[in-house]
């Protein structure tokens, strides 16, 4: 346990100090970061969300981040930091936390890692047990290359990027600088593509060999047992600070541009290009070949089949209901087309029917 | 090929026999376990749902399970044992058969696994080649960690528990006792974790450190390449007991209750607690901070976007169809609210027309 | 950068030239194989899809290849190479192509590889750093086993099968000849079954082991981080031709005919049984126990939830839209079963109202 006061929490990350003052601060021990329900007399909590501010006056924190508008209400219970923006200090706080509780081991290359001779090794780089560095790999200044990790002919990994261990990254492919990239993540493998011999040939699929390689830009983060696949011919392109989550599919061609956000198990089909700042939700699927425009935000477990031109948020889920109850409107739904025709000989007969009594 | 005698398998899984004379029993050779309608006259089978009772007269099993209800059916046909539950019976005897036909290796710690010296590895434990073990972690007894797996720094392993190849576990995560982790899984990495610096900050994602861990119970099963992210702030726990397929996403700060089974491909978003004894259909998906009570179970392929506070079975997905009959459903679904509303005004116009005529 | 001539393109892979002489094709210069749009002098593309044809006249490609019906637009354009079917050239000019930009390096068997002193490790094999092969584990001729693969005990990897980095296959599996199986892929993990102890038994999952192993025909190609489960009883089998994309879901007992080809993320559930040369869009879910015949098609993310005897194309899923039409058409849509009833009841109070006019 690493104890500090708020004092040096407040040094290091600025933040006005409301409701204690600043001698008080260099003895309020913190001890732990944490959500406010939860939070003991040494955990440093954060209220980002107003429509949780009824847990304010309950909680006991040592000291809450608030924003200016909630100033008054924390500062009546006790220490607060106020700050414009309280989550984002909160994930500075966990960055300097982390780097106090788990400050990185020192770089050092383990002997059991397999390097080929041919490859690059910058500055201060960590090379973890069994990792294979294949020939003419770059691993750049200060980069951490986990246990187990394989890093493929020709490819590059830029300085400061951090792999966890068993990450696989495919020969040629790039990844930038500052890249967080999660274990089994797989870089670069082939893209999906065949060509059919058709009936004559027997429906055999004649491979294409995928020719393109993978590039990623800079502070780009990838979750867990995610793939990208190498292009066809071009290469499949993830702009800087991109973040993608766990289980997430990018297939070959496709081009994600800079700080879009993908959730888990969502599918971005091949060819497909995602504009910038643009969110994509938990299990959306993007079907290949579209365009998608900046700051488009696609719910969770949505089927994007057609491009997008405009900003916002787009939709397209069966509401879930109990079974019996969605039983009885997914069958209504599988004659809904009949239902609009019954309904327009509704409209019909009824206005037949008035215009008879008109004429009448 | 190891064959028993059917007096055998009664003898270690008890079960009454029926159909046949116990000196018989001593005699009928079983040699492998199998379904009704591909046995063999070595074959043990089982009938478990009585939809498949027609089965039962044309098979050529040697020996059938059977519940007090099919009793007489299954005898008059020849040896059955009668059980209260056979399914339950023929999980039993495909774990004892399983100990037959390919029994443990004895533990050994393969001499190329590279294990930290401050590593605590328990009695009868088994190491395969090129496993990881790093500082600090601590393996049970009689664990069986597979061949290139990497256990995190502080990383604990309960006793009993097996991890086949390629299994990552993240510094600090706990895995407990008798549990089946399969190849490809990922335990602790980072959570997903994001704030936006806002349209001033470039709209950059700033990462949120996520500073908990995994706590994972006794008896828990994990499918391949399946990930259980760490928490951000606390912990995300699996109870005892929990079953989880393949290719599931568990996000941070996920609570999962004891004996809950989760299928293949399906994702539980951040901070989502679920019920005890819950089951969740593959491809299903739960978006973050609901709470979902304990035996509910959800339908393939649903979304459940609401916390859901009663027992019960749960769905909401389009029913597929020719695409040509959907294609006419799903464009007239793109405007549901209008026939709706088209509906509401027939209603109108009838009643209009109704009262005019009562009126008149 | 590897430059060939336009006429050595035509002397491996043949097509008629058009547009161009004989003597011009000799010192055409080729140094990319690439998409119309952004070809270079020195690019040798395609048109497969005649939607694309105006792309055609502005394109800088060295040479296009056509089907016969656009032989002339091309040839008026500059060379091109006249084949019946455009994209099947272009494939088999992509496996020309690798072949000779990036040839296999010689096969040799990395010192650091953990091999069993029991297994069969046939000619000309390839055994990447680190990789572990197990007791009796057999590879055929000409195999290329990538780094940190496990390969299990008595596992058969087939003549000419080429395993990625990192790809597991489990105890007693068998993967044809010519296959590709890229990195993070679980071949006979435990397939996911377990039988209730019933509330009695305190609701537990007692295991059933799986008993069965896997079976993968020749010329299979199976993508990043997907899993095949090995079966219950019988095995899980893919027969020859199937092409599998990444991080899709193979249940345990599924069968899949020949020349099938299933696209990412797609979820088959146990025992289900697909037809030959079926094509599964990606996302895409099948239920478990169904029997799909062949040629059927299914798109995008659609559950299918019934068995399929005809061939065809099956769709499923909510089209999106923005959110708040979404929101709005969702809305009608949990009560569509009364909508129905309310068309119902205007039609009733029609009819009612026409026979009382006629019988008045």
């Amino acid at each position: 346990m690493a104890a500090v006061t708020l004092a040096e929490v407040i040094a290091a990350l600025g933040g006005d100090l409301h409701g204690a003052s600043e001698s008080a601060a260099k003895t309020l021990l913190i001890e732990r970061v944490g959500p406010l329900q939860a939070a003991t007399p040494t955990t440093l909590s954060f209220l980002a969300n107003p429509k949780y501010q009824s847990q304010l006056s309950s909680s006991l924190a040592a000291c809450v981040i608030v924003a200016p508008a909630l100033a008054e209400l924390a500062s009546s219970r006790g220490p607060a930091i106020v700050t414009p923006d309280p989550y984002l200090y909160f994930a500075r706080l966990t960055q300097w936390w982390a780097s106090r509780v788990r400050p990185l081991s020192p770089a050092r290359i383990h002997p059991s890692a397999v390097i080929d001779p041919s490859a690059q090794v910058g500055q201060g780089v960590d090379i973890g047990a069994l990792a294979v560095i294949e020939a003419h790999a770059r691993i750049g200044d200060g980069a951490r290359i986990g246990a187990h990790c394989a890093i493929g002919q020709g490819a590059e990994i830029g300085a400061g990027t951090r792999l966890s261990a068993n990450v696989t990254v495919g020969f040629g492919c790039q990844i930038g600088e500052r890249c967080i990239i999660h274990s089994g993540v797989v870089i670069g493998a082939d893209g999906f593509g065949f060509a059919s011999t058709g009936a004559a040939g027997g429906g055999r699929w004649e491979k294409i060999e995928q020719l393109g390689a993978v590039r990623i830009g800079d502070e780009v983060e990838i979750g867990a047992n995610s793939c990208v696949d190498r292009g066809a011919l071009d290469d499949t392109v993830l702009e800087e600070g991109v973040k993608i989550d766990n289980l997430v599919q990018i297939a070959h061609n496709v081009h994600i541009g800079r700080h879009t956000a993908i959730a888990g198990c969502t599918a971005i089909a091949g060819s497909t290009r995602i504009g910038a700042h643009c969110t994509i939700a938990g299990a959306a699927n993007i079907v290949g070949h579209l365009t998608i425009a900046d700051h488009v935000h696609v719910s969770a477990a949505t089927l994007i089949s057609r491009s997008i031109h405009k900003p916002g948020l787009y939709s397209g889920v069966f509401p879930f209901d109990d079974n019996a109850s969605w039983e009885k409107n997914a069958a209504t739904l599988r004659n809904l087309h009949a239902l609009r025709q019954r309904v327009q000989s509704l409209e019909k007969a009824l206005e037949q029917a008035q215009e008879k009594k008109n004429s009448s």
